[in-house]
């Protein structure tokens, strides 16, 4: 037999599906990308998905030691079971068992599926920036946002999948709406959907800023962020008012868990240390000395296809680096 | 040699030093507590700590595993070192390694250190009300408010020994100071002090309270927590108030680590559905649906040698259960 050398990651988006093969050093030997085909239902996805794996594994027949499936969801990786993912408007979908009926009983107990900041986080312990740390917060700041934890070097679900809910801490019980039902959620506070909800209302407010040559309905937190790497004065303080919730948030999770490394992802975090520079100031202040010290904040060091790498690293996560 | 069936613990406290010798089922087979010398400094409690380990030994020679040993301090459990125990004034105290220089040889490697509240945690995992749970924070609310963390079953101290600070989560930023230089700490809020403060405050004001009966400079928290078991409104008022501070943070560490048990512990905690119910009610309010109601809020189960039992636990943590 072959020895089994290389991975299969596929990480499934709300637009694009996209996969890649790694070896255990995280070179990439083949990739894939697909249009998501949300409409069709999760079956359609999930045939696409058995497709870019058969694809992948073409080039290296009986050397891919396992498959990881990362999605933006809700899962509970001990069953491989989607409970909720919104964007792909799946609830309680059996991905792995599927996955696995339609590769061939070969690759029971091979397949992983997990939330894809869990994906993230394992890719950056691996092969970005958390290297060589045991300690991790992956927190992803986009339309939503949401964490990854690693403790002890392991990935952490909780007692029944629901660790590292982040995004939901309520910092302002009487603050602005968010799709939870509660209000004042860190995610109502400081995500993209946020940061341009506040532009907005600094522009009906009659605030000066470049922002003002855009027309307001088709704003996007992308304008914000540009205006602000421009030196737009009121869209950088939005980002370090936001930067400020998520330290509030961070030092709380500091205080609790003691992690060495923090790591920010998610289009949000683009803006660098607009956001990051606030962030550690706000751990600094909150947190007990010791555990603001312990806690290192850095941007996420993988690119483009760090979903599908996150993804694949779940096989060397699961399945133990060695043969 | 002797199956090593029983494990020796030591609760080292401010004013008394209590061991015990019990077996792997938790039941007590031999006891001792002496007044902790803390004038004398740590040297003569060490000596006295050696002591006590040798006459619970008398009893069973060849037959103890190993001994667990508990403080009230910032302790690294790594090294069996007690950083900081402002209670008996010591600091970077190696206290495993003097226990070992005092009893011999044939004991290194079977001395563990900890904090008293992850030792309180691991007995009502083994031997509590948390039996058969693995995802388990224990609380203690009293003069000061501090958390032991088990997850998946292991004690976890973080990154660098800080985990489960829970007792300085910043809640109210403009709030009382804190004794560690913060303002608006959850034990700022919500300890034993903070309760009596509060009381002595509203007295002041003149509100309607059965407490008037003490001379403000003798009275005590335990006086307050005795009123509002009697039905004083203000008294009980003041527990909800401190009850809801405490389901804040507790939603948070809920949220970020899904436990499905988390055990109330400490004085304060001795008022029972005064603080539990609003610690639950606000946990409801706060966390995600799924994370509150997988957190049951109970009452600490151990009566008095809970701290002694709770440092032999160590023992069976860290050396294994079997032989």
């Amino acid at each position: 037999m072959a020895v089994r050398k290389y991975a299969i990651g596929i990480d499934i988006g709300g637009t694009k599906t996209a996969g890649v093969l790694i070896d255990r050093d995280g070179n990439i030997h083949a990739r894939v990308k697909r249009p998501t085909p949300v409409r069709d239902g999760p079956n359609a996805t999930i045939d696409l998905v058995s497709e870019c794996i058969r694809e992948l594994e073409a080039g290296s027949p009986g050397g891919v030691a396992g498959i990881g499936i990362g999605v933006a969801a809700m899962t509970d990786s001990r069953r491989g079971v989607v409970i909720l993912a919104s964007n792909l408007k799946w609830e309680n979908v059996p991905l792995r068992d599927e996955v696995i009926k339609r590769l061939g009983d070969e690759w029971a107990e091979r397949v992983w599926v997990d939330k894809d900041t869990n994906a993230a986080a394992l890719a950056e312990m691996f092969y970005g920036v958390a290297r060589g740390a045991r300690h991790v917060l992956y927190v992803t700041i986009g339309t939503g946002i949401g964490g990854g934890m690693i403790l002890d070097g392991r990935l952490y679900h909780g007692a029944t999948e629901g660790a590292g809910d982040i995004g939901h801490l309520v910092l302002e019980p009487e603050g602005p709406q968010c799709g939870c039902g509660k209000r004042g959620c860190l995610e109502a506070l400081a995500s993209g959907p946020a940061i341009l909800r506040e532009a907005l209302a600094a522009l009906d407010r009659g605030e000066e800023t470049s922002l003002r040559q855009f027309d307001p309905q088709d704003m996007t937190a992308e304008h914000v962020a540009m205006a602000a790497l421009n030196g737009d004065e009121l869209a950088r303080k939005l980002f370090t008012r936001a930067g400020q919730y998520i330290g509030a948030a961070l030092a709380y999770y500091a205080d609790i868990n003691n992690p060495e490394m923090i790591v920010l992802g998610g289009g949000v975090s683009a803006v660098g240390d607009l956001l990051a520079a606030p962030i550690r100031e706000t751990i600094r202040q909150r947190a007990l000395p010791g555990n603001a010290e312990a806690a290192k904040v850095v941007l996420a060091g993988l690119g483009q296809d760090s979903g599908a790498i996150g993804a694949a690293s779940l096989v060397w996560h699961n399945a133990g680096k060695g043969d």
